[in-house]
C-alpha cells in the first residue's frame, strides 16, 4: 500500500474480500512441512489465489513451478517471473495462439491431454503455430473427472504421438485425486492417494516397456497430498486450496475454522425479529452460489458468520442468498439477539469454497489478525490476457 | 465493433458469453406489451444486463428510470445519461459518500430501508454527507426476504422519519414478489402478485391516514409482473431477468428454451466413452454454481447443451462442474455418439440463472441467430466505481 493509505476493515466498502496473512503463512508452513516430509516438491495451483503476492509467501523450493487453470494466469505469472507453468486443464487446440505467444516470451509451459485424438489435435495446432510444446497425459484412476486409464491402449498411443510429433514433447503423466472431496475419512483419502500412486507407477512401467520416459509424474489435490502416507514415485504435488482453506476443507479435516484465511467483509443492512433474520449485503455474487458443504458433515449454507475481527459467532450461518443479500439465521432456531446486530455492523463470512468466492473480487484486503488493513493485493480473474494474439480463421 | 473486427463464434476463445440480440428484442417486446396492457411503467432492473447497450434495446417509455443492485451500476448508468435510479437493496449507511457523489453529479437516486432504525441511520448519514436523498420503504408481504409488514408500527415510523428528516425525502413504498420463484403455477404467481397489490393499497391507506403520500409504489420480479392479472395501484414494475430469461424461468413458464438470449460458448476438450461423458471448458466459474433448477420441474444440472448455432441438443446436460471443466452427459443414460463431439467442437450452454452466469464476463458477444458476431457489448461487474470518493473514519 502507499503511505497514508492505511485503513481498518470498518472503513472498507462492502462486500469486500479479506485475507489474513498470518493464517495464510500458517497454512503454507503446514503444507510445506508435509511436502518435505513426503519428499515431494509442490507445484502450487494458482487457480486459488491468482495473485503473485500470495505466491511470494511460499518458500522458494515450493514456488519455482506452478499449476494454472487459465491462460490469463499463465500470462500473469510469466510476467511476474515464473516460467515453469503447467496448464493442467485438458487443452482446447484452438487456444494454441495464446500458448505460442507465451512460448515466444520464454514460458516453459506444459499442456494437458487425455486421449490420442487430443494429442494429435494439439500436435497439429502446435505445428500451425510453429512452436514446440511440452504435453502431459492425464491418467484416470477413479473416474472422478478426466484422464485415460493406463490399461486403455489410447494411453500409450497418446504418449507416443506426443513423443513422435515434431512440435510436441512428451513431458510426463499426471493424475488428480479430486475424488478425495468425496471421501469421508482421512484413511479413505490416504487409500485414494495410494491408488493414484500405484496407478502412476504402473503407468511408468507401461511407458518403460515402450521405451518412453516421463520426466514429470504429477499428482494433485490438497487433501490427497495432506493425508498421503507416501508419495514416492511422484515428482510433484499440485495443491491450491490449502493456501486459503475453506468450510468444505474443514469437513474433510485438513484444517480448522481458525485456519481459513479468507472471508467476505459485509455490513448488516436489515434485521427481522419475527423471521429471526439478520440481513447482510453479501449475496450470491459476493459469496458465490457454491453449496459444497451440503455434502459435508455440517452443511454451512452459504457460509458461517464471524465478528469483524474474524472470530466465529457460534450458531449463525447464511441460510439463503439473493444476488446482493444474504439472510443470516441460527442453526438451532434460537432467536438472534438483534441488539448485537445494529444496521451498519461489519461481519465477516467464511466461504464454502475459497476459489469460487475469491473469483468475485480483484483485491485482497490483507490483515494480520487485527482489523488493520496492512496491504492490498490484486488478483487476476477471467480467462484471457487483454493483449490476446490476433487469430485468423483457419490459421 | 470496429470495422475489420468481424468474427464468427468459432473464432472466439472459450469460455465466452453469447447474447442473441433477436431473442433479447423478442423478450423485451413481450414484456413491454404486458406492461402496457397492465398500465404500468417498467423500471428495468439492470442487475441482469449491467450494460447500457442492452438497455438501449428497450422502448424509451420503459427505460427512462432504472433499478440497480450496486453503486457501480448507479455510477455507470448515470455516466450513460440515466439519472432516475432506484438502488433497491436495503442501504448500508456507510456507503453514503458514494451516494453523495452520485447526487452531486445529478443522480435522482432513491435508496431503500425496511426499518425505522435504518431510516434514522440513513438520515444521519445523509446529514454527515450534507446531501438530501429520497428513500423508499420496503413492505414485507410474504416473508420471502426483506421488508417490514404494513401492520408493524415500525412501518409508519420509518416513513415518518424519512419525511421529517432534513436530509431525507420519503419517496414511497415497494415490495418484491421474489416468492414467485417458489410458486408452482401461473395462478399461484398471479395470486401472489394480487396479495402484494392489496398490501400496497393497504399501506397507502395507512400512510394516507397519517397524512403521508407515496409518489412511488413499486413492485418487482419478472414472473410476478408477467403473470399479474392487474397492477393498478403500482406506479412501476421492477423487472430484469425477462431480458435474458434462463432455465429457471422456463420452469416457471414465463418463457421457452428458445427465448433464452444468453449462453456460454465452450469447447469440447475431452470425451470418455466408458463414463459416457463429453468434457467442455466451461466449469463452475464460467457457468456459475447456481443450481436453481434443482427446485424446478426439470433439474438441468449446471445447464443444457446447444449446438454452436444455439439449437438445443436433446438429452444432454452439464451434470457436474469443477472450476474450469464441465462434464456433459445424458439425462436418459443413453450413450452419447462421441463421433459428433470431436476435440475442439464448439457448443453453447444455456444457464440456470442468467444473472449469476453473466457476472463472470465483461463482454457480450452479440449474435443474431447466425454464428456471426455482429457486436461486442461490455458490462460492469463488481460493486464500486474506481473513482470511489475518499472516506474518512468517523466522517
Amino acid at each position: 500500500m502507499e503511505p497514508g493509505e492505511m485503513a481498518i476493515l470498518e472503513d472498507i466498502p462492502t462486500p469486500a474480500l479479506v485475507l489474513d496473512r498470518d493464517k495464510l503463512l500458517g497454512n503454507i508452513e503446514q503444507m510445506a512441512a508435509r511436502a518435505d516430509q513426503l519428499g515431494v516438491t509442490l507445484r502450487p495451483h494458482v487457480k486459488t489465489p491468482k495473485s503473485i503476492d500470495v505466491m511470494r509467501c511460499l518458500p522458494q523450493r515450493h514456488a519455482a513451478s506452478i499449476t494454472v487453470s487459465t491462460l490469463l494466469e499463465a500470462d500473469y505469472f510469466l510476467r511476474h517471473g515464473i516460467a515453469d507453468i503447467f496448464y493442467a486443464v485438458p487443452f482446447a487446440p484452438d487456444k494454441m495462439p495464446f500458448v505460442g505467444d507465451l512460448r515466444r516470451r520464454g514460458a516453459e509451459i506444459k499442456l494437458l491431454v487425455d486421449s490420442n485424438d487430443a494429442a494429435r489435435a494439439t500436435a497439429a495446432a502446435a505445428a500451425r503455430e510453429a512452436c514446440r510444446v511440452a504435453v502431459v497425459v492425464e491418467l484416470d484412476v477413479d473416474h472422478y473427472r478426466t484422464g485415460v486409464e493406463r490399461g486403455d491402449p489410447d494411453f500409450l498411443r497418446a504418449c507416443q504421438t506426443l513423443k513422435d510429433s515434431t512440435h510436441t514433447e512428451f513431458a510426463g503423466i499426471m493424475s488428480y485425486g479430486g475424488a478425495s472431496y468425496l471421501c469421508s475419512s482421512e484413511t479413505e483419502i490416504a487409500d485414494l492417494t495410494e491408488a493414484h500412486r500405484l496407478a502412476a507407477i504402473g503407468a511408468l512401467d507401461t511407458l518403460g516397456d515402450a521405451g518412453l520416459s516421463a520426466p514429470i509424474v504429477s499428482f494433485g489435490s490438497s487433501p490427497a497430498t495432506f493425508f498421503a502416507h507416501r508419495l514416492d514415485g511422484f515428482t510433484e504435488a499440485r495443491c491450491g486450496i490449502f493456501l486459503f482453506q475453506d468450510l468444505f476443507q474443514t469437513g474433510l479435516g485438513t484444517c480448522t475454522l481458525e485456519d481459513i484465511a479468507i472471508s467476505v467483509l459485509t455490513t448488516v443492512v436489515g434485521r427481522n425479529e419475527k423471521q429471526n433474520r439478520v440481513i447482510v449485503d453479501a449475496g450470491g455474487l459476493a459469496l458465490s452460489k457454491d453449496r459444497s458443504t451440503a455434502q459435508s458433515k455440517r452443511d454451512a449454507g452459504y457460509g458461517l458468520v464471524c465478528d469483524g475481527d474474524g472470530t466465529v459467532l457460534p450458531d449463525l450461518f447464511v441460510a439463503a442468498v439473493s444476488q446482493e443479500l444474504g439472510l443470516v439465521t441460527t442453526f438451532s432456531g434460537r432467536p438472534i439477539d438483534l441488539s448485537r446486530f445494529p444496521i451498519g455492523r461489519k461481519l465477516r463470512i467464511l466461504p464454502n469454497h475459497a476459489d469460487m468466492t475469491a473469483a468475485a473480487y480483484d483485491t485482497y484486503h490483507v490483515v494480520r489478525g487485527s482489523p488493520e488493513v496492512v496491504d492490498r493485493w490484486t488478483r487476476v480473474n477471467g480467462w484471457f490476457p487483454a493483449h490476446a494474439p490476433s487469430r485468423k480463421r483457419g490459421a
